[in-house]
């Protein structure tokens, strides 16, 4: 007769532990504080640790790890910077997460056809480091200097895309290691192909529930002959949007038009020490030859002139260039800076451009209305803008209201025909309005992530419930 | 006891059309000259009748339809203008054609937002003629007045994508039915959007596979300040391909820049009574303000001088850009003329432009030693080229020797890391060359396929067998 054994019951996470161990030695990692590290991302969601973080080195690795946790059922959780701002990292169920911290090589730079392969923990600015002295540059600047993978996983855009799109227009092809283990080369070099259903487009803003991207070939641009950017007050926000909404109009190809409000213009004075009105305000930046891009800024001064804006305040060498987009990026740092120990709550929305200049005002009325401090930055040439609460994370009161205004905002913009996010992503944060966005295209959806991950490891609680 | 009926069989397609004769009354047909209509497209591939064809009013009657042929698992193949290259509209195994003939509306055009919401059956044509006077145009331009339905289906571009890109660029939303009845509305108008999978790409390119698009969102663009269209010949094919490389590298957003090689010259010539020179040519088109336009017309212009280009012959007024233009897409006409009864084998591969010269050489070089002839044309600016192979479809030994052509055209541009199709979509005819050009990610498309159309009844035998 067998004896029941009294020891305590090894669990599936246990055994893959024990497993990947064999497969990754010290590659794996329960250490509490790598698994700290991977518990969060810089947004303002509750933190969760996974059970152990592994550190491949190939993409075979990737694909042995994921069959493992297959086999054990636990879930599998890609990891790039951390920079996500909607948890799309957060292992809310633990699991394994896969850091793909090796995977920071660029593999293949094809000048003559404009476009680069890179392992995916590459980030935009090592890639453009890398290209420079070719006379090239990787447009798509989300603020972050976020990894290419993780940037093509949530489909992210931000500053540039106005001019040169989004990950979804610059992603050609992408290596992605699916829940099971098979290993997929989404698409080749050619700039277009009508070869078969469109899987790059599939993954890109897929947030790791489909697969793990380890691979991403993108486009690249040349660095244009001529290059400005300017600063423009305005005296009100419907001037500052209207001029916008006009230029895109009128097809004028601005590089980048980002909109600060006040409350924003203030919080970057103080951080980047700059003295500019605080004002509602327009930078703007132009791409082109020498003689378009004074044609260009011609148009839009004259436009802005027209809609109660001040003078124009150029950035035209490098380094003037660089701090000025510097301070647009450091809003985050330059926001919490405003409340010292405070959280950002970021949420972002995207309307039609014509609903802006309404979606905005009634969302400062709103903000008007409530406790809590929020600037506003926006993508404005996109019709995509995006708020940051100031809030203690710890104070339910504050968090309810965080709460109620993003509801608020998120239902206007659907309301206006809009998106829940033009950039941030679902992940955790805007899982509930995925239905009110979508209605019944969330089922075919489902259909699609039970299809590709029956077993629904790969990056559970993240974009729906399965 | 009960008695064994004498009569022959219902089968399940004749209960399908009793039930959708219920539905439609006399928008089902099954007379031979409506059947035979629907039997072809503009391909070479053999035609093959439906058993019905169904002319619905509204995106519920498709639904209805769908059901009805899902309840008796029978094809269901999506119709617009009939105008695909590849044998995508062609009901290999008959069942229901639905022709989407009434779905002719524009619904809204957004002008503010630059966008519009049409029907499926609408052509870029008709759109174009609709929101001309709005100072507004669709720039996606696959040659033929194709219905902007079948051109999302298909993932069409053309002349144009150069510039604007493809239908993937440029569609923002679709409504479509899927194998099962659901009818889903993809995506929202907003400009970018991170909310979720990428459905609209999902369904651009899937040649109704997965589901019927009856109405589709599409971005719009002021129509440019000024035009101005070239030709310009050259002494040597790398010459005109090296110019062409030259534009995109220096990022001259040129709108069109279109090859056409000798033989296609004296076809085009002959057919549109021109007197262009016999030799590789270029007709490229410039869209921007006066001095863009006459500022990049100058770079292209030097750059060409540079590579044995002659001349531009410039045609700057509207009638001589149309009349132009209008030669150029009568290639189809032109090169059937050159041998009267003959069909046209289309076909088309993309590769990496730096690639393009080597692999038109070769593949002309292949043309010389056969016995066909086929005109050359393609939209190099992309990498992307075509040739019509002319062929009378019952002599077996052209058959087989376009085919062999064809093979080593799709394998020349495969081994250059480019496409088996840059714009006509798989169908029938490139079937054979998915596996060769995507390998184990043709696996990802079935599992798609069958989680949103389990019964294979949506047109069905096309891009792959299930």
């Amino acid at each position: 007769m067998l004896q029941t054994a009294a020891v305590t019951p090894i669990t599936p996470v246990q055994s893959a532990i024990d497993e990947l161990r064999v497969l990754l030695g010290e590659r794996l990692s329960t250490s509490t504080g790598v698994r700290d590290h991977h518990s969060k991302d810089e947004s303002w969601h509750i933190p969760h640790r996974p059970d152990a973080v592994a550190f491949p080195n190939t993409t075979e690795e990737v694909a042995a790890i994921v069959r493992v946790c297959a086999a054990h059922r636990i879930p599998v959780v890609a990891y790039g910077t951390g920079t996500s701002l909607e948890g799309a990292v957060i292992p809310e169920y633990g699991g394994v997460v896969v850091d793909l911290l090796h995977f920071d090589q660029v593999l293949q730079v094809n000048a003559d056809d404009l476009d680069v392969t890179v392992q995916a923990r590459v980030t935009r600015k090592q890639l453009n480091d890398h290209i420079r002295d070719l006379g090239l540059f990787f447009p798509i600047d989300p603020g972050a200097d976020a990894s290419l993978g993780g940037m093509a996983a949530t489909r992210a855009s931000g500053t540039n895309a106005v001019r040169y799109g989004t990950m979804r227009e610059n992603v050609l092809a992408l290596t992605v290691v699916l829940a099971d283990g098979r290993i997929i080369r989404t698409s080749r070099r050619a700039r277009k192909s009508a070869a078969g259903y469109d899987l790059t487009r599939l993954f890109v803003g897929s947030e790791g529930t489909l697969g793990i991207i380890t691979e991403v070939t993108l486009r690249l641009y040349g660095i244009p002959e001529a290059m400005a950017a300017a600063v423009c007050s305005f005296d009100s926000l419907e001037g500052a949007i209207t001029t916008v909404i006009h230029t895109i109009q009128l097809g004028i190809p601005v590089a980048r038009i980002e909109l600060l409000d006040d409350v924003q213009m203030d919080a970057v004075n103080r951080f980047s020490k700059l003295d500019y009105p605080v004002k509602d305000t327009l930078f703007i930046e132009f791409h082109g030859t020498e003689a378009g891009v004074k044609e260009h800024a011609e148009m839009v001064q004259s436009m802005a002139a027209d809609n109660g804006g001040g003078e124009f305040k150029w950035a035209t060498k490098t380094e003037e260039r660089n701090h000025l987009w510097t301070a647009r990026h450091d809003v985050t740092y330059a926001n919490k800076a405003l409340r010292p120990g405070c959280e950002i709550w970021a949420t972002d929305v995207c309307v039609p451009i014509s609903r802006l200049a309404e979606c905005i005002l009634e969302t400062k009325k709103d903000l008007k209305e409530g406790f809590l401090i929020a600037p506003l930055v926006g993508h404005v040439g996109d019709g995509n803008f995006h708020l940051g609460f100031l809030i203690d994370r710890n104070n339910p009161a504050e968090l309810a209201e965080a709460e109620r205004l993003n509801e608020r905002l998120v239902m206007r913009a659907l309301a206006m025909d809009g998106t829940c996010t033009g950039e941030h992503g679902i992940g955790l944060g805007k899982m509930k309005f995925l239905t009110a966005e979508h209605g019944e295209a969330v089922s075919v959806m489902r259909d699609i992530k039970r299809a590709l991950d029956p077993l629904g490891i790969m990056n559970p609680g993240k974009i729906f419930t399965m």
